[in-house]
């Protein structure tokens, strides 16, 4: 079945993605010895300060390991295309990261990843690793507000990379980073939707569709069933229905200060994520919430998914604002003082 | 015809795209007063400093409007989706980036874009304004070398941005600013494939198509007909053939210090573009050409086409290095100190 998709073998993208990632930033990244999927800061672990391990699937550059660096997460390791890393590579993630001051696992909420985080965690313990979690679970359309700990993780999640890592490079203990990283993550609702189906290389077929015309409210990053199948609404459309969820679910409300992420699943042009916070921004205006932050582009993708999400991280203090704002360097994110 | 676009209306893209950047970045950039196409850092002029004005066709995000930032160009017109804009916003941005200094245009070479500029650049003159001019001219497969002055510029015009930003940003003057612009082009090489068209949201349907399964080797971001169709290859081989036609062009030789990016025209997934690099990067170590910086994201592109394009920047000294790695900020292009 032929794809659109530049590739040499289905079985080698992994691999192939992270040896061109280790070739292009070898003074920023280093694979831990003896693993081939597990990678941290080239200079890991840093004396005294809080490491933060995440990973996940492949196929949603930059994350996972787009948001290791400066400011940011210390180490990932890399699961095949939509499927959990193994809890050994978490393991030889969690002891590269560590430096006495203890691990945050910071990942999105899916089975297989928290079943093999958390049993990495326990072989770390053994060793005297101390170990704290949070999990991305932003999605406000995969489970009810009241079940909100069974709820998905999708882009809102760089929030939580952004503060919690600002608050790790300063040096603040374990219990203080996990503090931030859960505010951070209870602040955050997002919601997507999707164009189109994408493609693992190892299926070769699509594993779900959306008919051209349509559009699917709420899917998840691998295809997981939204809210409604629809004709394509319009830009406007698409910005109100999501904001509509989005904002009675924690909630926002005037005068609050908010950061506002608005994410390309893949093929979904930059121009079109701008005509969405176009709208979005109106809107937020008009309820009086405060923009202090906005992120548009690519930060976690579906490989060549076509569709968008939006994310919105309310900013209850100052302390989020000054992390939110500190400098933080990747290969994939880059952020500068004054900026 | 349905198109898997998040927009409006086919005849709004391009101004609201503009109105949602403008909205997003407002201490960043403005419009000229009075026109809706014009957009000049929100601070411009700047005093003593030589001007870069650039501008071309909608649809290609980041570029061009991305490329205005500290150490990048000054001002932007805005055209529609794959048109060139007016010559009475290329003189607006003209005579609002200019502080006395002269102005340097720095554009792609397509026919409208050059007519409309040059039009600009009388009219600028007649106003007491110095204008001199860069092609971005590095499509390898869009003229033979004999005649590189009709060459297509695509990705590579990246590389001048940052180059030419960066010593207009130090205070050179005019001449020096052109004459750096000139060495960055006229050392820039590119090569593109394209797996998909792509769709003029005002058509509505696709203006060229690549079927599913094939490749077009060569062809230009506004599908302009490339070298060849065929079966879709491997990363490997799509690497090693852009390479062999890039290399010998300028050439590049043993020895060589040279700047590499690796461009996504839309669609194509970022773990895509790191297994190119991975194999890009082994045949420039195998000719012995050493690589001094990486590109590899978005940079220029052609709405949701599928397809990757690979440019190749020699760097003849240590200026060109040095100008290369100043730091640089806009909302689409961050480069920190130091990295």
């Amino acid at each position: 079945m032929p794809m659109r998709k530049i590739i040499n073998h289905p079985d080698h993208v992994e691999d192939e993605t992270v040896s061109g990632i280790l070739k292009a930033f070898p003074n920023i990244l280093k694979r831990v010895e003896g693993s081939t999927r597990a990678l941290v800061r080239a200079n890991a672990p840093f004396s005294g300060k809080v490491g933060i391990a995440t990973g996940g699937g492949s196929g949603h550059l930059p994350l996972f390991l787009g948001y290791v660096g400066e400011g940011l997460a210390t180490g990932c390791c890399v699961g095949n295309v939509f499927s959990s890393p193994s809890s050994e590579d978490m393991l030889d993630v969690t002891k590269a990261v560590d430096s006495g001051a203890g691990v945050l696992y910071l990942y999105g909420n899916y089975s297989g990843d928290t079943m093999n985080f958390d049993m990495a965690s326990e072989m770390a313990e053994m060793e005297g690793i101390t170990v704290k979690t949070t999990l991305g679970r932003d999605d406000v359309t995969s489970a009810p507000i009241a079940e909100i700990e069974r709820r998905r993780g999708i882009a809102g999640i760089v929030f939580v990379f952004k503060i919690a890592g600002a608050a790790a490079e300063e040096g603040r203990d374990l219990d203080a980073v996990h503090a931030i990283a859960e505010k951070a993550t209870f602040n955050t609702r997002s919601m997507g939707v999707a164009l189109s189906g994408t493609t693992i290389p190892a299926a070769g077929e699509p594993g779900f569709t959306v008919a051209e015309g349509q559009m699917e409210m709420g899917m998840g990053v691998h295809g997981e069933p939204g809210v409604e199948i629809g004709p394509l609404l319009t830009a406007d459309e698409i910005a109100g229905q999501m904001l509509d969820r989005i904002l009675p679910d924690l909630p926002f409300s005037s005068g609050d200060s908010a950061a506002v992420l608005v994410n390309s699943l893949g093929a979904t042009a930059p121009e079109e994520l701008y005509i969405l916070y176009n709208k979005a921004s109106e809107i937020l205006g008009d309820r009086g919430i405060n923009i202090h932050r906005v992120f548009i582009g690519e930060y976690v993708t579906s490989m060549e998914m076509s569709g968008a999400s939006i994310s919105i991280c309310k900013l209850e203090d100052d302390d989020m604002v000054k992390l939110l704002g500190a400098p933080a360097y990747s290969p994939f994110l880059s952020q500068q003082f004054g900026h």
